[in-house]
């Protein structure tokens, strides 16, 4: 028998919204987190929305005795708003940037400047090689018409790849984040399904915090009660994830969450609750399969996995057609205004005669100037357009792989007529093979 | 004693050229390359620069028999180029879209629209997990004042760290792709040094090629001659690298490349030699550690390893700085753009009364399409180098944390005055670390 080990963690989450000059009382608030975290010394604290380098540098002073070690994610144009503070020793980082993070025309959104990513750092905690992953997916605005659906499902599957190919040989995995998903949501069925990542929330011993775990309160003054509707109370959109290996095992003892007001304070830490997990890690001393958790395995059912891919599928493909049309939309664009950046040009043969006619010259010159500000923008969204639809094109043929390998693990055969990124069209003979494949049926026309 | 088992595995890597409409001879070049890859039946064939996707799926629909499983890796606005073509199931995809890739405006260069990326594939061979990597770097253009390498430095940077924390449960990695670097250049000095990977050119038993494995010649009819200068045989920036594990020994056994001009053909298969290696894999029944190759060391001195990153990092820093410059005069088009459309406007009550004044009008018009033209650009441009500043930052940040750590494993220390993100100030004693942090001097003034 193997001799066992026992480690406690602290972990603490927070999306600080902390955007200077617009998040109401952004600096005091940074002082109220740093105090916080100078004060209840988690081991980890995983922060999101921390948008200006400056409040890092900020919370790295103020934390520099509590936290000595820190890491910062830079991306986008405002940065992915990411930080890692530990106690312990970070060892090596890694950024992953999602691939669709909204449009960079709903500037009132933001989330396009934002560069979305998840971050990675990997901890020496107490001789266990801990991979800590924070992200912050895109928001949901408006749940009843959620235009943003398709990028956040994207984003969660690229999440779910990144940790599944990063932690092969991590003794313990976990995700802090606000993920702008709901528990049932398809991107966290999708993320627990697929990493086996479980949701500390839902199995801790003890839990001390609103009520159903919500960490979008109606009761925080900060919040906006219209944008939390139908969910009355609030909404359930931040999340401690984790998972242990075969050399770990990994449970969430005790779990709190903030409740909006601060003791002795004027206003809340956030717009969000923050999350704190206590984790009991079990340690084995000598590796061996079929102790603890294997990474593997996610414990899914094959067939649940296959089912909720098929799902995110649908998804992705409604948000491939709807960005086809904004494609058109932006090529439309750009013709009307090759068009009136033509007119001036093709009329003023017939206007120079009549040179007194100064409105006409001056109606041409706004007409001319408006036909360069719409080709210049046409081309631009273009452009756009179609680097998204590369994006989720290139998902839904990771998702199609994906499901053909579930199927051949679950020793089932692809469904008729469906040929797989990676896999083999297995009705057709080989010597049929180059012919036929021409004529396959692909869901989304990708075939010329 | 654990018995052996020995496996041969055949590797190919070609830049495929494959630019539609630009490219020479395009469409009976890729019939020449698909007719080579069924005859040669290659294991694995590890394609660039396949930049339409129609191009893609005329290789997939001719090599459904030979090379029955496929994955396209989709990024950028035209695509990333990579493809795959293997005769071994693919378990797996992932790709990694790198932070900087050339800039929109160099149009003739056309690297940034491609997406640049490394395209990751998991093979099951003979029961063996291999992860095969296939990338393509941002070329150089001119050598004697390479303005893009700090871009190709970052991008060989994250190519590094992608395969070091997805590569961790492999028993085989591969490497394969047109690093546009000559072998002593410092990416592939780091590369080679940080990842243990080792070109499978230099370490081949027998040779069937270009002089000195050069694979961009210049008898080959496609290349500019004057592109290669001063290299007048030509240069080698395409690589299949190699490592095994702790279960399996991993050897180059043969390699060949193309000579330029084809048996019976009347022109080469690109403006590249494609490469191909014959790998020898030796597998252990049991994973045993000290037998074979370990992962997580590298194989080369820490000083080493040190000492190139230092380099890098330099690299690094200079292309900040030349960046900062680039953010300075687009502010500059900006303000510039401002004045001359505020200019009609301020101009207009003046000209008012001198209705008859048409060349005035047109004049201001003109002075207005200008200045949005400007404006749109400047912003854009602001836009795009703040993005490239925030990559190059993180980039510095996370081979600063390598720096530290490795100087950590050495049992050193951090240079004097040094502050490292992940690491705490080691000659700060506790009480003094807040105070003291904010005066601690930093290379590229990232302090507020």
């Amino acid at each position: 028998m193997s001799a066992q080990r026992s480690v406690r963690l602290r972990v603490f989450s927070l999306n600080c919204w902390g955007i200077r000059y617009l998040s109401r009382s952004c600096a005091q608030r940074y002082e109220m987190i740093a105090e916080l975290l100078d004060r209840e010394q988690h081991d980890i604290a995983l922060l999101q929305e921390v948008w200006s380098e400056k409040d890092y540098l900020f919370l790295k002073r103020t934390l520099a005795t509590s936290h000595p070690f820190t890491h910062y994610f830079r991306s986008g144009v405002i940065g992915s708003g990411l930080a890692v503070f530990s106690k312990h020793r970070i060892q090596d980082a890694l950024l992953y940037r999602y691939s669709l993070n909204g449009y960079p025309y709903m500037i009132h959104h933001g989330d396009w400047f934002g560069g979305k990513a998840v971050g990675l750092v990997i901890l020496s905690v107490c001789g266990m090689r801990a991979n800590v992953y924070v992200t912050h997916l895109h928001a949901e605005y408006c749940r009843a018409e959620d235009t943003y659906l398709p990028h956040r499902t994207v984003q969660a599957w690229e999440l779910i790849n990144f940790i599944r190919h990063t932690s092969a040989d991590a003794d313990l995995v976990i995700l802090g984040g606000d993920l702008n998903m709901h528990p049932q949501d398809l991107g966290t069925r999708l993320l627990r399904a697929h990493t086996g990542l479980r949701d500390s929330y839902a199995e801790t011993d003890t839990f001390d915090g609103c009520e159903d775990g919500i960490t979008l309160i109606a009761d925080n003054p900060f919040t906006k009660k219209k944008d939390l509707l139908p969910f009355e109370k609030g909404i359930r959109i931040d999340y401690i994830l984790i998972k242990g290996s075969n050399s770990v095992c990994v449970k969430c003892e005790s779990m709190s969450t903030t409740k909006g007001a601060v003791p002795d304070k004027p206003f809340p830490y956030s717009d969000h609750e923050s999350l704190t997990s206590q984790l009991l890690l079990l340690q084995q001393s000598d590796r061996m399969d079929g102790v603890g958790e294997r990474h593997t395995d996610t414990g899914t059912p094959l067939r649940e996995l296959v089912d909720v891919v098929s799902e995110a599928r649908c998804v992705v493909k409604e948000g491939f057609r709807q960005t086809e049309r904004l494609q058109l939309m932006a090529m439309c664009l750009l013709a009307v205004g090759l068009a009136f950046l033509l007119l001036p040009v093709t009329t003023l043969p017939w206007l120079y005669p009549h040179s007194h006619c100064v409105v006409s010259y001056s109606f041409l010159g706004l007409l001319g100037a408006l036909g360069l500000a719409m080709v210049l923008s046409g081309a631009l969204l273009y452009v756009l357009f179609t680097t998204q639809l590369k994006a989720l094109r290139g998902t839904e043929a990771s998702m199609k792989l994906a499901t053909a390998n579930l199927q051949e693990r679950e020793g089932g055969c692809l469904e008729e007529g469906e040929e797989d990124e990676g896999g083999r069209v297995p009705s057709s003979p080989p010597h049929t093979a180059r012919g036929e494949a021409r004529s396959q049926p692909t869901p989304l026309g990708y075939e010329d």
